[in-house]
């Protein structure tokens, strides 16, 4: 499965998180570089870089250890990357503090590189933007298992993420559920349409019809993003530059709307769509939860993540689907924030820890 | 087509409406009392009648022409007749003063029989409570057009309808779009979901489950209904006594949900589960319309007519939707309510007068 | 209550709109350009000009007759101008074919000067960016009714608006019933609070903090627009360069919220905060009409407009209160929009043609 | 302030919880009967017993200790009582497991008797129906604390309650911040309006009128509870039988609308309605939570709890406010249900536990 082109990098990071004052014992943490060649990712018309740079946590008693630990897979969001995650050394105190509380046990939480040109990964199969859903389960996930003691079976791996991120973890769920049992998605997007219709997207149609490059588009804000999720969600390669379909055309100088386009686009970009399809799977899931802040100024978020929660409930599945106050960001990666309070206790509740094959 | 048994007893009740303090002319109407023998509605397990009475009213112009005439075919709600549609006279009221002050031009106008032993017709084909969309088309309808001076074809054919015949009006637009062109839906009811999951539905599952019959669950209200739906919509002709497959079972004494089983029902139920197909029918339509009462007591019929509304928009499919102030009831047939002042000038406005094969 | 600054211009421009094809007569209509001084609008902060521009639309009827008629305020939007509203002619071709059809019958319409540097009239009164409201009820109105044949009472005057002007339409309702007694508002804005807390405007405080002024803010779109709003409904003429408090302070770099001044500010802007104060005159309105679209991509127009509907209800004040498809633009000025098919039938149906005094 | 007609009776019941598989040591919990005659409560005209039955529950080391505690006052809902609470074993679990694995420390419960021959205690005051919220502050808490180890100051105590006892949480919180400094509303009611007016209640005014109790209007489900929220929140001592102002007269065998009689009464029923006036008190809670299901099938529950939250958050109130999966009773009780993994730990974060005059 691997490419012959791969290489493995560790650079062996060693990072030591600042004691807090509650905390009796600073906690060695390692995060490690991990970078590789990605085959799966050549496979693209954006020009993504094949050299992916990962980050992998590795838990304060990995070190002087010999167990075997679960994985979670944290999907960044767009414009976001591996290094910007770890920073500013937050997360880093947030697992810690949890691991020394009992909060949850410790896992190996690693950040797979989700960068591009344009948006990045919006977590999805293209054959334009990128094979993302591939390149996880087929490079990532496995390399992981092969150069670290990982439990290397679904029950013991999860996949958590925010905005688009937290779309990735829904998607993960629907489409990849014999890689992972649980995840946890922090405030999803593309989730559904919300309260307004497809023509209401207030996409400058002349403008994106006229661009050549997503650069083009630079300050257009949501007509710069529907470029990138074209590609993802409506690819035609043979139709440069964007290498989609426009679900307007434009004739005689005006929009056109294609309303054959926007069915094909919405089941690919709109997970409650293809949400009945997916149910065997997401009833497999040993957990299964999405929260979301209630105060997200497109509220079409919080609308189709309600919708998306009745619809999981309409079909038998399982699930945690918690509506908080708060914008998408400023509830959740506080020290009483929905990563320590909810995510954490969530993994610890559903992760497998013990080799079915094991005894305890 | 029409069945052997079938034959055409005519009335012919005269009914002299009194006349309106502004309008000059009284208006001769004629209220038309029309009976025969179904054979469609033979084939059902609820002990419908195969007698059918329905009215037609003729225009006031009507009998000292020989014009033909567009047909409108009105839908009555639930537990609702022919009989009581006219009872009041209020509807040719409404009618004649529309005709004198030229808001429309004179059609005839059908109400059928829909009524039942249950809960009367939901507007469907079931083998259980009964084939209403073919006895529609194949009986009713040619019956009209072979004894009345009618244009018979479907460019001069509209279907309205109020609450449950609202929602007749969309599924004859949705499904026999080849008879009908012009739908106008007056405060539909079964479009779509509302925001609570199916479990929520308050039906007592113990109750229908211990039921021998419709009538055993007199009082109930939401569960004695919801039998009737089942019949519609979830037919099982090997499943006495209901015939139907109800999507709670009960194990150990206890209802025990069934996805699958509410994944059918509501497909065949919700007609937003199945307007994607129907939407090359409906871009066919010369009129389509539906609107509502923001205040119906039960908000999900409010939530789903917006729904299907925005659905039509992503479909493509040109519509009217409006919301008004009002009950599905208090704002309907007053000399100001929506029947007068929006139902009749959008019927002027579609409905086709001329046959296309004649001159102007 | 003239200033004795100000002064009467007419231009006495004569517009022929071109016939159309299925109107046979051309109705020969006159927009007269009328300039005077505005004194009230001298009392400002933003360098209001007291010239002001309106025009005045004279029906056909009117050169031939010596008729008095109901006058029908038109309350221009946001950065529009009498001159721009009627620059197409559609205005003249909606209101000439209205008339020939007898939809309803004929009236003054006038569109007075609500222009400034900034946005424009948010239709308040406000000793920063002026009193809108005095100047309309003081300067205007009489004025109209001095050179025109007027039917000079409340009964035979309206208010129509659009957007903001929906929002100032309801206002002169709630602030002025004593001189308007017909309001209609297309899509009326700032009528209450929507989803959104007032800390999620996506105001850029820091900006607005350090502007100078309005135009410093050229290109920040919302930021831009709140600086007028804090003008207009939180004014502090002591408060330089601004004039207004702002609801969120600055200290040390970051802004603070001040809940106190977010609640004396709500007071001020959205209308339905004050709505109970203003419900007996409201009850006094011969017609009171509200109607929007519901595909605005602010939605909490949407959900304002529905929330201020109910709370009416609940005041028990007669009104019209009607959601269409549609977004705030695209379905009000054609010729099947809602101005042609529901705000002219409206005024026919609630404007007083005849003076009381006089005999039928 | 204690009547001299109170007295005080300790049952001293001991209840031996059964050990949980888990939890290694069987706390031993003790569940006192307190019965005493209250003052407060004779001041009605539905006849409420002044004989008082509360229960409190008192620790696993409240006996052999000589701490002092905080204590939890516990509201519970219409139709419900002290010792239907208790009744199977329930929540003596709950506590006894999450004090046993240090999720909370230890607190004195006390469920008050808000019992009474109507719907029971609507958490008001009321010169009809009892002056609830002086019974709870003038005896019901300083009786606590004379009688038991308690930390007997605002910073200590916390009320808690569920659907109308949630109502009271928030009314306590709003009314009684100088007694209560944390309060926890579950799923509670009467909040706000939701999205229908009040004329669409669905009371049967005919039947209120004409009834001469409460009993007379049995089995008419919402009337019934209407006619107790009338005596709660629009009283009238001198309008027999039911001492209040119903908002729809009956006026020639027609119900009235009384718009300035629902004005009065949404503002005393509607916390919404003076939450701004409650403001100041709310911004001194030390802990201050609402939570709710999203699936209740009077979705005006749940709207009006999301304007609820998002109005605090205008007026700067800091407070917890969290929609889950749920309808108002499925997710609350067990084991991971709201009390145990929200409410407890909302508990120990914000009730203050040593005394500050006392050294740590």
């Amino acid at each position: 499965m691997f490419s012959k082109h791969a290489f493995l990098r560790v650079v062996g990071l060693l990072i030591t998180v600042p004691a807090l004052a509650r905390d009796p014992a600073p906690p060695r943490v390692t995060v490690v570089d991990v970078s590789f060649v990605s085959s799966v990712l050549r496979d693209n018309r954006i020009g993504l870089k094949a050299e992916r740079a990962m980050k992998v946590y590795l838990p304060p008693g990995y070190a002087g250890s010999n167990y075997r630990y679960p994985v979670v897979y944290l999907l960044h969001n767009n414009y976001w990357s591996p290094r910007e995650t770890f920073e500013d050394g937050n997360l880093q105190r947030l697992l810690g503090r949890a691991f020394a509380r009992g909060v949850v046990e410790e896992f190996i939480l690693v950040v797979a590189d989700y960068t591009g040109p344009t948006t990045g990964s919006l977590y999805e199969n293209s054959p334009v933007s990128g094979r993302w859903l591939d390149y996880t389960v087929e490079e990532v996930v496995p390399r992981i298992d092969a150069n670290y003691r990982t439990l290397a079976r679904r029950e013991s791996r999860a996949v958590v993420g925010q905005f688009w991120g937290g779309r990735g973890a829904v998607k993960f769920a629907m489409a990849k559920a014999e890689v992972f049992s649980v995840a946890y998605a922090m405030h999803p997007v593309a989730m559904g349409s919300g309260d307004l219709p497809w023509s209401s997207t207030e996409i400058d149609w002349p403008r994106i019809h006229a661009a050549k490059s997503f650069d083009d588009l630079a300050g257009l804000g949501r007509t710069q993003i529907f470029w990138a999720i074209h590609q993802a969600f409506a690819p035609n390669i043979t139709n440069a530059p964007c290498y989609c379909d426009f679900y307007f055309e434009m004739q005689d100088g005006k929009p056109v709307y294609r309303p054959d386009r926007v069915q094909t686009m919405r089941a690919a970009f709109l997970l409650d769509d293809t949400l009945a399809d997916a149910a065997p799977a997401l009833r497999t899931m040993r957990g299964l939860a999405l929260d979301w802040g209630r105060f997200d100024t497109t509220q079409a978020h919080v609308i189709s993540s309600r919708q998306f929660s009745r619809k999981l409930e309409d079909l038998g599945v399982e699930h945690v689907a918690e509506e908080y106050r708060g914008d998408p960001w400023n509830r959740t990666w506080t020290e009483d924030g929905r990563f320590a309070t909810r995510v954490l206790p969530f993994l610890q509740k559903h992760l497998a820890r013990v080799d079915p094959g094991a005894s305890r």
